[in-house]
């Protein structure tokens, strides 16, 4: 395979003492074992940070002095920015013109450098930076260090905790499931891993069924509220990564999410974006049908209002007489 | 002194493996360096879990066949509950005639009877049901043991954060500061020990100015959020702990809590209570006066829709121009 258990635990020494140690909590409310990996308690909020970070630090010196580029308006831009700062080098993020003010600002604190370019261009001209300033590029998934290094987070829940049935995984662009899917599937074979997306951006179930990578229609994928698993389709690298690891791809509703959103807020006190609560949502509409189980709470980046939102729906035991 | 460091660090033992050892959380947006000690992680959203399980585990084995008993409606009687249940012995928990059922349906769900009384009766009622059955009482602040397991988050924050200038720490009866203040002089005599109020329950404040134990009006103090520190009065020996180790006890408003909940949900991604706010509100009204600063954010058992309405704040940049 192309990433492999030994760069995850190589990835894990590059990046030990920089990423948190995130907790593994014990989620009691639960009907049945579950429990919380709570990468939202990053400092930027998301797992993204063991990727980018891996990646930069991989950089041979040269490579490091020019820095690095990347484009996003999301978690990723804000990764890619920590890292190209815990590691010393400069960043360019470029981001698509009329990105949240918020957004821009938490990536320039970080030290970046702000490009804006219009939304259809902002691939090409990241691309462009690069060619010019001979910046490395650091793609948000279909990249092996990327992979390698959100794949540390499962050497950690796979440490403190035994006899996992299913490991519950967000799928976007797939690399978050193929650095936990290696590592879990090396460390202890009988895990099932399941990922987990919304019924509204739900290509990677479908590139599964078929056996080949299927693209959905970006504007399709953008109607759901789990933001970060918009890509409409997976990676190159992550594709046959997903299909040798990836046991199950289950979907869930955005009524499902939202829901899951507000539980955690309420029964685990944790704030976690849409994207972060897709295990859950998939453990609560099946509670007690995964065993014990481990849901990869992936990020924490969530609109306030949606928050409240999320806080106003009921709780669990009206949701799920 | 009554608590010493010594009987933390055996607290420490005892109870290590059953609490969450909690992440010490970087606040990047903060002003100056401030580090967060989320116990809003533990199982019942509350360090008390800390003490709670120290004193069940101390008792005498004839002692723990025959249970514990506390009067409570908030975090500590969960604690007591979530706590007889991780040592093995039966528990009662008094609570106040239209408790909230969430409350009550969380507190017989970690396996404790729960007693109603009058709201005025209820020390009275727990009382009787100690002498009748036998059972251990276990306060919720005066008592060394519960004082001791508190001060065991501060030997946590203490290994991996050197040179700390300032902890701040919530007050209400004063046992989490007694235990913090106990451990932190003893490691690192040089840090300040902060205590920190709400101007609506400031007893603590009156009463290190005094240099006795002043009482304030119980409908006074239950005019704050903070509902965890309504506490009228510190207890008769966390008092002379709090003279020994706190340097200086600050106030906050009504609104500096509310504003440093929705911070902490909005910018670190951790739902907290107004109690548990108390320390950031501190903060956020002196940004970078504190040095490297240490605030215990003790727990995170909030109202939704309170969360809600901190969340509909101004953001950080706003409140404080």
């Amino acid at each position: 395979m192309t990433v492999t258990t030994h760069d995850i635990v190589d990835a894990q020494a590059r990046i030990a003492g920089d990423v948190v140690r995130t907790p593994l909590l014990a989620a009691p409310w639960a009907r049945g074992e579950l429990y919380l990996k709570a990468e939202s308690l990053q400092p930027i909020g998301a797992f993204k940070i063991r990727g980018a970070l891996n990646a930069v630090r991989r950089l041979r010196p040269e490579a490091r002095a020019r820095g690095v580029v990347t484009h996003s308006s999301g978690n990723h831009g804000q990764a890619v920015a920590w890292a190209a700062r815990a590691a010393g080098v400069p960043a360019v993020i470029v981001m698509p013109e009329g990105a949240a003010e918020v957004k821009v600002n938490a990536t320039r604190e970080l030290g970046a450098d702000v490009i804006f370019a219009p939304g259809a261009r902002r691939e090409l001209v990241a691309e462009e930076v690069r060619a010019d300033r001979g910046m490395a590029m650091i793609p948000p998934f279909d990249h092996a260090d990327v992979i390698a290094g959100q794949g540390t987070l499962a050497l950690e829940f796979l440490e403190e905790l035994d006899e996992i049935d299913t490991v519950l995984v967000p799928i976007g662009g797939g690399g978050l499931i193929s650095g936990v899917g290696v590592a879990v599937k090396q460390v202890s074979p009988g895990t099932r891993v399941i990922g987990v997306e919304s019924e509204l951006a739900a290509d990677a179930r479908d590139s599964l069924a078929a056996g080949r990578r299927i693209a959905w229609n970006a504007e399709d994928t953008s109607r759901t509220i789990a933001d970060g698993t918009r890509t409409p389709v997976v990676g190159e690298l992550t594709f046959p990564l997903i299909q040798a690891t990836v046991d199950e791809i289950v979907t869930v509703s955005e009524r499902e999410i939202l829901t899951a959103v507000g539980v955690l807020a309420r029964r685990s006190r944790l704030v976690v974006e849409p994207s972060g609560a897709l295990g859950v949502g998939a453990y609560l509409s099946e509670p007690g049908g995964f065993g014990r189980a481990v849901a990869v709470v992936s990020g924490g980046n969530i609109d306030p209002a949606l928050l409240a939102e999320a806080l106003a729906l009921p709780d669990l035991e009206e949701s799920h007489p």
